[in-house]
């Protein structure tokens, strides 16, 4: 691994709120490096490759996979899989003891091991250490906003949640066009690079008097055409569905809620026409997006360089996670 | 009026589950009959016309009506609207007291009035007792399948409900080339007309030890393409949407559960790519499309006859509402 990010998730796998976790775990789900060996049986990739790991993998021969439809691989570490490895083994111990895989990928690490249905060759030029946002962030809130919502042309947007991921959002907005790009997040210093992205208003709802949706719904007379949660909170969640147009609105979440999490609502917002999707990965299937999207960065189509807020070197990776929580102050219950 | 279905949304009127009703009221909204008189300045009907009022005004104005994605008329009786006629009065006394509209049109009466908005001229030759089911549960569940879910050939479907609505989902899943639909009910009475109607299964929960959700992620593989629910029970609705294929699934909505019900579930569910979504009068904009499903009626594309189980003089609309009750034991909880 030459590089990696690090994302809200591997701080609810930190913390346990991650579902169907094995401990010790190495975390990690976002980076970028270069093939040392392979496998007998791998042809995909060969050393010396440049590579970034997917952390939702394309195996390219499950239900999922064939059809044009979904991108949750059957391979995927997901509740009802195994949490092994292909052969149900780990590849990592410390001490003798057995330590498990993330996502299959855990890129918190200088050496990892990985199935081939879960690494991607991208071009030999590929600066890794910005493309590591790919393997995540990027490409989770820009498919959101292009592949998910399919965001039209003139409509308008609200996004809950100016991180990496709701900044990617807000690209993704803006490329498809839309006329009208609401930030909301309660720290008001992620305003200045959302605008500089794309959004067209930042609004903090600590300073409104009355709940964020009816302020919404206000500013775009119905609602949103499409709002997008990328917090994982529930109150958030709520909210971004009651924000988005009552007629046709569509609201993704895109955040990821700790385990166990139970969303509730009066299902009324939804009869009068709205749609409440969900969204992995931004949609995309990453073995075939991935290359595509590197060289689109490359042609500096995407500015996610002004996603990189700090960069550290490994041994201070706990800094990283300090720096990830002081910049948001929607913390997990715990 | 010249005859009137009753829906199960009449029965949550009459048990004081619906939102934001004034009482007394006269409820019912699925009826046909002929324009008696009309007032100075509409245009749309004149006296002799046959028509079906419309439960979803289409005023033709307003931004739902102007948009080609909604079909939630802001003139329609909605908690956010004024809930009396358009000059804010009710046109029905008894015995000097008012008596307050339902949904604009209350069909429970053998005299009505509503707005222009709220109806829609039929050709001269329907017949108004078969086609005041077009004026909501036929078109409700139809348009579910074809407009909300977009139900594409080769599919496979589950409808939770075999009432009239559940009925009509089933055609119009039919009509859109679904290859498999899977009626599910506790009540194995309604198995017979679900599969002549296009069901090519029908299971009952309580055959199965295991959650019904499991039972139809069993049989379909990872889920049902679509899935429906039209009971308007909130485990139900949340049964629906964990039956839905987990990658790509659509579950539509279209029981109308009792006021300030919650739905309540795992926001996982979503994530994998899941869609939940609301549907309206089957998603259609009732004063383009009545006309045009009355006349395929009349060409015998639907078999529409077949919802109707009994047929009753007026004065018997209570023994109608027991029949409605006695034939479903999904009942609200009170």
């Amino acid at each position: 691994m030459v590089a990696t990010g690090i994302c809200r998730t591997d701080d609810h796998v930190w913390k346990g709120f991650f579902p169907n976790i094995d401990y010790p775990v190495i975390g990690g789900h976002e980076g970028a490096g270069i093939v040392e060996s392979i496998g007998p049986e791998v042809t995909c990739v060969k050393p010396g490759d440049k590579v970034i790991p997917l952390c939702v993998p394309q195996c390219g021969q499950c239900d999922c996979c064939l059809s044009p439809k979904a991108n949750c691989c059957l391979k995927s570490h997901h509740p009802g899989n195994s949490k092994g490895l292909t052969y149900g083994t780990s590849r990592f111990t410390c001490r003798g003891k057995q330590i498990h895989h993330f996502l299959w990928i855990s890129t918190f690490s200088e050496y990892t091991v990985m199935p081939d249905a879960s690494i991607v060759r991208i071009d030999d030029d590929a600066p890794l250490d910005k493309v590591c946002l790919f393997g995540c962030g990027f490409s989770t809130g820009y498919g959101a906003a292009i592949n998910c919502a399919k965001v039209e042309p003139g409509s308008s947007c609200a996004i809950f949640g100016l991180g990496g991921v709701g900044l990617s959002v807000i690209m993704g907005c803006k490329a498809a066009g839309a006329s009208r790009i609401i930030g909301i997040d309660i720290n008001k210093d992620k305003f200045m690079k959302a605008k500089e992205l794309g959004a067209t208003e930042c609004i903090c709802p600590q300073d409104f008097e009355k709940p964020i949706h009816e302020v919404l719904v206000q500013k775009t007379g119905l609602g949103a055409d499409y709002t997008f949660e990328v917090i994982g909170r529930i109150d958030t969640e709520v909210s971004a569905l009651a924000s988005s147009h009552m007629g046709h609105g569509i609201c993704v979440l895109v955040g990821a809620p700790p385990a166990k999490s139970q969303l509730s609502f009066d299902p009324a917002l939804l009869l009068t026409g709205r749609k409440l999707i969900g969204c992995l990965i931004g949609g995309w299937k990453l073995k075939d997006a991935l290359p595509k999207l590197v060289l689109d960065y490359m042609k500096q189509k995407f500015n996610t360089d002004a996603l990189i807020s700090h960069e550290l070197p490994f041994e201070k990776i706990s800094e990283g996670f300090e720096l990830l929580l002081s910049g948001k102050r929607y913390d997990c219950p715990l």
